[in-house]
C-alpha cells in the first residue's frame, strides 16, 4: 500500500487539508496518508526545507511526499518531482528540495508539464495529487514532465567558515515546539572544521562550551531534586537530526521559557563557534 | 471501505477529537477516519458551513461527514442527517447544512430518533458516531430518524443586490490562514449581475478594478525580481472555491502582514461591488 | 489490524510527529495510527493523564497507547509499558500513568530495558515505537522489559476531604478548547460524600448551588429567544469524563469569554464543595 505524506503552510482550520486528502482518496482509495506538518509558517521555504528533511527518512523506501509551499505555478516558480534516497518529492522549484539535495544528490529531477491540461489556483490539489497519486500506481517520473539538472537553491542552508578555519558561522534555522532554537551547524560538519579542538560557541551574550548528548546530560542527579535548579538552564545539543541547537532545560514558552524566549534568539540569527587552538587551550569548565 | 470524516469546534489539545475515532473504530475496525478540521471557532456555524461546503466535494461519493459545531441536544437543537450531491452529512440542525442546500437540493433529510436509548454529554460521540457507523454499514436513514423536509437556515450566507440592478452587498464569511478575506459572493452570482459591466469593488476604503485568476497574477515577471514590489500588495481573486477573495500576494499575518491585518477586514465586515454602466465606463486601470 | 495511538506534546508545526509515524509504518505497514493529541503544555505530565484517561476508553481493546511526554531517558525518568483495563500504554514513568492506575489496576507493568542496543536523543521514536511494534505483532511485556510492581505517582489527582467529611477541596486539572474548567472531583467521589445532602460549589467568589446533566439545561426554551440571555452565563456539570466541570454556556474565549477567562480559573486553582446539613437546609435557588 503507497503511503502519501503532506507538509504544508495550510495550517490546521481550513478546508485546503482536507480537500487533498478527499482528492487523493477518490483517486487512491487504499492509499496511506500522513500528515508531517501543516503549520509551516505561510510561504516559509526554509522552514519546510528543514522540518522534510527530518521528517522523510522515518518512512519506508517509496513513500511519496507532497510538500504545499508557495506552489503557485508562475514563470519563475515551476512545478517538480524528484527521486532521491529511494523516496519521492513533489513541490515547486522554490529551494525547498535544495536541503535535502545538499546531502544526497537526487536520482532523477523532473520539471511537471502536465499544466496544459490544468488551470488551477489550488495546485497541491489539482497537480500534486495527480502526479502523487501516479507515482503510487507505479507511473514513471517521465510520463509527468521533461528531466531537469539543476533545482533552485536556498540561501542559508550552509555556515560560513573563515579563512583560517578557526570559526564557524552559523544561523538560526528553526525554532521548535519547545522554544528550542536550531542552526544549521550539523554535527558531521562541526567536527570536520574541529579537529578535536575546544571551542566555544556564541548566541548574542550567552557562551557554551560543551555539546550534550541529551537534555538531561546536565542535571547532577546526585543531588537530591530540592537542591537542582536545572529547569530553565541553557544547554547546546546535537539534536536527533544531527542539527546544534541551543535548547532549555524542561522549556516552555509559556510558562518556564525557552531558549528562543529567555535568550531572544529567532529565524535567521547568528550563532558563531570559536575554535581554540590547543597551544592557548584554557580550562574547560562546562556550561 | 467507507470514509468518515470530521469537522468540528474541538481544537487540536482535546480528548474530544480521539476519543470520537477510538469509538468509530470500535464499531468499524476498517473504516477511513479523515480530519477535514478541528479548529473552527468555537460555536461558529458559519465558518463551519463554509469549511465542510469547500471540502467535502473532494471526497468520493458515498464519504460520510460528520460535523461536530454546537451539537448539543435541545428543544431547539435537534440532530439531523442528510443525503446530498451522494455524500451524507450528520449535524445539529443549526444552519451548518444550509449553505450547501443553498445551491444543491437534499435528496433526503432525516431527523435523528434514536436518542431514546442515549442519554448523553457528548452526542458526536455518543449519537452521531452511531449514525455514521449505520451507514456506512449500509444502513438507510429511515432506520435512524423521521424524513423531514426543511432545514433551519444560516443567517449571511447569500449577498445582497439592490433594486437597479448595479451593486452588490457582501460580507466576509470566513478569514484563512493566510489572512485572506473571503466574502459571501460566488462567482456564479457575481456573473449574473455583472452582465460584462465594468465594476468596482470597495472593502474599507481600499478599491479594486480587477478580478485575478491566480495570486502571483499581480507580478510582472519582466521586472527583475528586485525591482518588484508585490509582496504585501492587495488584490481579489475568485478563490478555489469559487468565491471572491480579498487578499495580500504571499501574505503572513505574523510578518508582512494579510488582507486582515493590513487592511482592518474581519467576520461580517461588508465588501461591496458597484457595477458601472457601459454609457460612462471608465477607463479601467488595474488595481 | 493494530491500532497505536500517539499523546505527545510535539505540537503541530515540528517533524517529531510525522517522523514517528514514518518510524512505526516501515516496521508495520497496516497498523492503524490515531492521533489522540499533540498539544499537551511542554512536559505538563496532568494535562497528557487527563487528556489520555478520558481518550483511550473509547478505542477497541488491545489498542497500544504511546504517551510521548517528558519521555527522556534519565536515571530517574525510566521508560515503562503496561497493560490495563485490556489496553496497553508505553511511556515514561512519570505519573503519566497514575491517574489511570487510581482507578483500575494494571494487569502488568514492565520497566523497559531495550535500551543497551538504542542511544537515543529521541526516544518516542527510537524506543516507544520498537515496543509499539513488538506489541502490535503479538509480542509480549516481558520480552521488552522487566516486571515492576509500582509507578511513579501524580500530584493532585485526588481532591481533599476535610474530617467533618462537609467539604471537598479540589482543585484545577485541565482547560479544554471551550475555556471550560475541569477539576479533579469525580462524580462518583462526590455522591459518596454527598450522601443526598445539598451543597455549595465554590471557585473564587463564584457559587454554585447545582449540577446539569448538560450545557443547555439552564436555558429556558418556554422564553422567546429575545427575552433569553443565556450565553456566558456560568454553569456547572458533570462532563462525558464525569469530572465536576465549571462552564460557561457557548463560551469562546476569543469572543463572549470562557469559564477560565470570565471567573479567572486556571491550573491549579482551589474550587471546593461544602455540603449543607439537612438540619439547616436552606431553600435551594438555582444558580
Amino acid at each position: 500500500m503507497a503511503i502519501i505524506t503532506l507538509t504544508t503552510d495550510f495550517g490546521q482550520k481550513d478546508h485546503f487539508t482536507g480537500g487533498t486528502k478527499g482528492a487523493i482518496l477518490s483517486e487512491l482509495p487504499d492509499v496511506k496518508i500522513v500528515d508531517i506538518s501543516h503549520n509551516v509558517s505561510p510561504f516559509n521555504i526554509l522552514e519546510a526545507a528543514y522540518i522534510i528533511q527530518n521528517a522523510y527518512v522515518s518512512f519506508p523506501k517509496g513513500t511519496i511526499h507532497i510538500i504545499g509551499i508557495d506552489s503557485e505555478l508562475n514563470p519563475e516558480n515551476k512545478h517538480i518531482a524528484a527521486k532521491l534516497n529511494d523516496h519521492y518529492f513533489i513541490c515547486a522549484n522554490n529551494g525547498i528540495l535544495s536541503m535535502i539535495c545538499s546531502e544526497i544528490a537526487p536520482e532523477k529531477i523532473v520539471e511537471i508539464n502536465i499544466h496544459d491540461k490544468i488551470q488551477t489556483s489550488f495546485p497541491v490539489l489539482d497537480v500534486f495529487v495527480k502526479v502523487a497519486c501516479h507515482i503510487a500506481r507505479g507511473g514513471t517520473l517521465e510520463v509527468i514532465g521533461k528531466p531537469i539538472t539543476n533545482i533552485k537553491p536556498i540561501k542559508n542552508i550552509l555556515p560560513y567558515v573563515n579563512d583560517d578555519k578557526n570559526q564557524i558561522i552559523g544561523s538560526v534555522i528553526y525554532v521548535d515546539n519547545y522554544g528550542n532554537v536550531i542552526t544549521n551547524i550539523k554535527r558531521s560538519f562541526f567536527e570536520v572544521i574541529q579537529k578535536g579542538r575546544a571551542f566555544e560557541i556564541s548566541a548574542r551574550n550567552y557562551k557554551f562550551k560543551k555539546i550534550h548528548n541529551k537534555y538531561s546530560d546536565i542535571v547532577n542527579f546526585n543531588l537530591s531534586e530540592d537542591k537542582r535548579h536545572d529547569e530553565g538552564r541553557g544547554l547546546v545539543v546535537f539534536n536527533s537530526g544531527g542539527f546544534l541547537e541551543i535548547a532549555v532545560y524542561k522549556s516552555n514558552s509559556a510558562t518556564v521559557g525557552s531558549a528562543s524566549t529567555l535568550m531572544g534568539l529567532n529565524l535567521m540569527d547568528t550563532v558563531s563557534v570559536n575554535f581554540i587552538s590547543s597551544s592557548v587551550l584554557p580550562k574547560i569548565s562546562e556550561n
